[in-house]
């Protein structure tokens, strides 16, 4: 039986809200025992607005959960302002930052099993002095690690890694280096090992030309950076392929063949999770020496509190999570 | 009713032979009738070798097919020396070039509705003195057409048209003009429009940079050069959208919403066609004064002569070219 998944509030002008309320209200009987760390007057009054019955049950402390998560949503009391859905306010940052960092300590002192985090919005944190581009490099802090963790977007058919993320194709290019796919795949290797349970994982790793450069007739950088780092990497005993040509790694047939695909820009690792499960996609942060997933999709304010958000990557995400604490534990 | 289409026979020690008699054998009840331009006594001893029952009917005039086709695969007699499955051989090279020439007579003359090609060989064509780099730019050659035509991929869920095909990613970046996007977009328009029988295309419009460049954050080509020929697009009268973000432009409710998708390099426009389609996808060759479709594989001499090849892409683009054929017939 693993502890409770922590889910923080996000931002409270988003939609993170009303997912978790939708996630526990239509799927409970079929997911973990989680807690939201929010306001427990925030999240009635909002149910109340939309007309849905979602009975709140505020708790100091996760040990509470299991009894009552079939009967109540647990939240776990945390002070924030109310203000209007789709409307950002400079008095709830704080709020949102301090949700995280209580989920990441619930859970790196096992009180919790893993951090579920709703969608941010960084331009309204930036504005209370929180300097992180994101979500993922403030968890590596408060993780206090090093490396950069690593973004891999998981569903049932597929996980994929892009190796660069939010620069232009232009640039990802220029980045692409031997050590930079080195080091991605071990941390990848290495995550899913203990995180997933995969004894030896295997890594596909793509081409960045069309055809995978055939040969070095469409560039050159399969010759010149793909396959040495490939080559530097079954020497370290991983199990890799490629490089495969992008086109031809993503049917079922060839998605059997292997874990994760390792690829060379964002789009190409985003373009065929997001054409086989849109709405399904996870992502899950690797390296991070604590669990932590979240669903595929941003604060959306121009839905918020209207009740429409679909709320199937959350509960992705916290299956997936449970999942991973799951094979933890087993491993442990 | 439509002529018979014209099927090539395409590198003979390849898999178009077997392929063509598989696409006869298991589906004539739900094809449109059509006849190869090949050997007969070469494919009644593939047939034979095989052990397959194939009835081959010699024809010397496409009007003899109508008659034929439930009972046996009609073939257009064309003389090949017969050779080895999987060997390429410098006399064959020729009867590959003039089987292709022949199809397109008869489908300019009006005897035949569409060109269907198997797969070349082009560095076996190229030893016999062909100078061309593919089957494509053949065609426009024998079309007399100076500008270049547009390969389209395409499969039931969806069409791609990628703007640059083979040539490294950062050449295809380099490559990516307003020029290039205004002209394609327009080839692809009036081809859908006469091809497709699709009054207004609608034509989406993908970006380069992931999130397509979210306001220039990453990347500029999106503001610099694909926004600047999207509004000459409207201003010619175009249905065009974009640029869109490439991750979110492929899952089933953004692909209800265009009747292509016009694509910033070739993984972008493979990806997601393999992903959905891996082996139904057919290329689709548009700006050319006639019809001519493809399947969406090579020449396969590692199997060639097994039998084992899958004919459903060829079996796809003769289906596509005699819907092509029947919407130009109801047009005209």
């Amino acid at each position: 039986m693993i502890k409770p998944l922590a889910v923080t509030m996000g931002e409270p002008a988003g939609i993170g809200g009303e997912i978790a309320m939708k996630a526990w209200r239509d799927h409970r009987s079929d997911l973990p025992a989680f807690f939201l760390i929010d306001s427990p007057e925030r999240l009635s009054l909002l149910a109340s607005s939309l007309k849905w019955t979602v009975p709140i049950c505020p708790i100091s402390d996760p040990t509470e959960v299991g009894d009552v998560f079939q009967d109540a949503l647990p939240v776990l009391d945390h002070p924030v302002t109310v203000g209007t859905p789709g409307v950002l306010s400079k008095y709830t940052g704080k709020s949102v930052i301090c949700s995280i960092e209580r989920a990441v300590e619930l859970t790196r002192s096992e009180q919790a099993s893993g951090v579920v985090t709703n969608p941010i919005h960084k331009h309204a944190l930036h504005e209370c002095g929180f300097s992180f581009p994101g979500h993922t490099e403030f968890l590596a802090e408060l993780a206090g690690i090093a490396t950069p963790p690593i973004m891999m977007l998981a569903c049932d058919e597929l996980n994929v890694v892009p190796l660069t993320v939010h620069v232009s194709l232009k640039d990802a290019i220029v980045q692409l280096s031997e050590d930079l796919i080195v080091e991605k795949c071990i941390i990848t290797n290495n995550a899913l090992k203990e995180r997933a349970g995969i004894e030896k994982p295997r890594l596909a790793i793509s081409g960045l030309n069309p055809h995978a450069g055939e040969n070095g007739d469409m560039g050159r950088e399969e010759i010149e950076i793909i396959t040495p780092a490939i080559n530097r990497l079954k020497d370290l005993g991983l199990d890799v392929v490629g490089p495969l040509p992008p086109d031809t790694m993503f049917h079922k047939a060839a998605r059997d063949q292997y874990d994760v695909a390792m690829c060379m820009y964002h789009d190409q690792a985003l373009i065929p999770i997001k054409t086989l499960a849109f709405d399904l996609g996870v992502n899950v942060t690797l390296g991070l020496p604590f669990i932590r997933t979240s669903p595929d999709h941003g604060t959306a304010l121009n839905i918020a509190g209207t009740g429409t958000a679909s709320e199937t990557s959350l509960v992705a995400a916290i299956k997936m999570a449970a999942q991973m604490a799951q094979k933890q534990q087993s491993i442990s």
